[in-house]
């Protein structure tokens, strides 16, 4: 077995791009298929899993080359790995560093699972859910009260 | 834009293991799931996608820590990734470094997609198939003719 207590840099640092870090273990996948990864365009994407970490244990991260992340795709990974951090980097040096949040409600982001909810009917409705649970995720719909967990929302990425 | 042509080790070496090489650019993520690696288990998996490479433009590798892989393993990944290359690593050295080969015929792998055909019966029959193309990947089956793309035998995995 390898010995994961040793410290070694698994991925090399990126000169310009997005690493996202401290992601929950074993939620790397699904952030890229939140952020419609799927290796089939340009631009290297590397992503270590269940690396060691001090504060989570073990931890996964994502790093994507030439890609700076929107707001939108921000909030998008707040929904699977609420500890991560999204940092900015230009010519080597990080130039923006933020911690995602999960907000208290869900807005558009999600579609309701429930195909009688009135926010899937033709109503000028949004989309609106409570954070009933962050991790494991549990959104509960604010018109018909369907609990979403994390699997339903994965479906819809 | 990151400067591409810069050489740079995007995945550090590790101390045991299996690294996959050469593997076709953009498929790291079909490997991961033949494998079935979903990142929830223990052990250190780190991916590069879309890594520029001399000879086939750009490729994905995946190195899986404290995992040396079984020959079926291999004979998986070589439907998806017919140009990969497979090391086996002790205590940071190569002890084992074979290409994956796609045999002419596949014989139990993958099962064929058409519900009616033999193989799927309860008759005592092994699920053949003859490689029509490598690469993109076109399988026919030997009893029934159906003709199954890499997107039908992913669905297997």
């Amino acid at each position: 077995m390898v010995n994961l207590t040793k410290k070694t840099l698994r991925v090399s640092k990126i000169k310009d791009g997005t690493v996202i870090d401290h992601i929950t273990g074993g939620h790397a996948l699904d952030v890229i298929k939140i952020l419609r990864i799927t290796g089939r365009v340009n631009g290297v994407v590397t992503v270590a899993m269940n690396v060691p970490s001090k504060t989570l244990g073990v931890k996964d991260m994502v790093k994507i080359e030439g890609r700076e992340l929107k707001s939108e795709e921000v909030d998008k990974i707040a929904l699977l790995a609420p500890r991560a951090t999204i940092n900015i980097i230009r010519n080597y040096k990080v130039t923006d560093k933020q911690r995602v949040k999960l907000p208290k409600v869900i807005r558009e982001i999600v579609r309701c699972a429930n195909p009688a909810c009135i926010s899937n009917s033709t109503e000028p409705v949004l989309p609106t859910f409570y954070v009933d649970n962050e991790e494991p995720l549990r959104l509960r719909c604010h018109y018909c009260a369907s609990i979403m967990e994390k699997q339903d929302i994965l479906k819809q990425f």
